[in-house]
């Protein structure tokens, strides 16, 4: 990050630019926790994070779902697709309003995302295992500072660009 | 992030999980950061990722691009092709060995991309404002040596979960 006393300095190295590290870091992250499911149980990206919401917060709506995972709706029909196939996945018709349908895992799905769960924590924790106690507390501080204000920013300032922005 | 004293603990409460945190963090910064270059500018945010890393590392390879942006190459190359149809892009033939291209920007591209690293870099300092020194020095550390982790990590365990891995 920046020298904060030189903010009108122009040169954005991106290397020290936050939301390039971020993406960065989430990229690699996503990338090397999925060498522990997609090797055991053949699964992509994609198809882990719809598995892992909705056994984490199901059952949820198609547009609950891309939301959650941080994916757009192209990814998130593709995987539902797949994993549908694949019997972890399937639909039920809103008891209230029979137009809506909510996704759901089956209990081959929720077996496998309990699974992976259990190797999931124990990546996450060898991963973290550089940090110290009080850099992972203040790690997690931090990241929760920064959702917020991601949450607080207005979002309809720029509705144009909300609809460009891809899942990334 | 969990209780480092209940490893075998099985419930993966996603809003806890980092790899979960670190995607839905730089999604969200990403898309904040888009209303900033998407309005004015024009930019998607694959885009601005392209024209970003070539402002600031280029001239690149296709392949170290879609590397340095997180991005998968079918994006990279959406994304190149609509930059070269707006002159912002060119390709030129290496010297070297003439049947590799390399992409640069053009004037004007550079010129873009020199305007919109000072909307980007006054818009991380907004962002990180909420964030005392001391939180975000340890932040920055702590993304360090997470990165580094990243890179650590031999990648060859899983070829096949790394081919499936998209840039998410």
């Amino acid at each position: 990050m920046r020298d904060p006393a030189s903010p009108t300095q122009a040169s954005l190295v991106l290397e020290n630019f936050l939301p390039y590290r971020l993406a960065v870091l989430a990229h690699k992250t996503s990338r090397a926790l999925s060498a522990v499911y997609g090797e055991r149980f053949g699964l992509s990206i994609p198809e882990w994070r719809v598995l892992a919401n909705l056994g984490h917060a199901g059952p949820l709506y198609a547009g609950e779902l891309a939301e959650r995972s941080s994916m757009d709706k192209p990814k998130v029909t593709r995987a539902l697709q797949r994993l549908e196939t694949g019997g972890l996945v399937q639909r039920a018709v809103d008891a209230q309003d029979r137009r809506q349908v909510r996704l759901t895992l089956t209990r081959r799905g929720r077996g496998l995302f309990r699974d992976i769960a259990v190797l999931a924590l124990e990546w996450e924790a060898q991963f973290l295992s550089p940090l110290s106690e009080a850099e992972r507390k203040t790690l997690d501080r931090a990241l929760t500072k920064l959702m917020q204000r991601g949450e607080d920013r207005p979002r309809s300032a720029n509705a144009r660009a909300a609809r460009h922005a891809e899942a990334l």
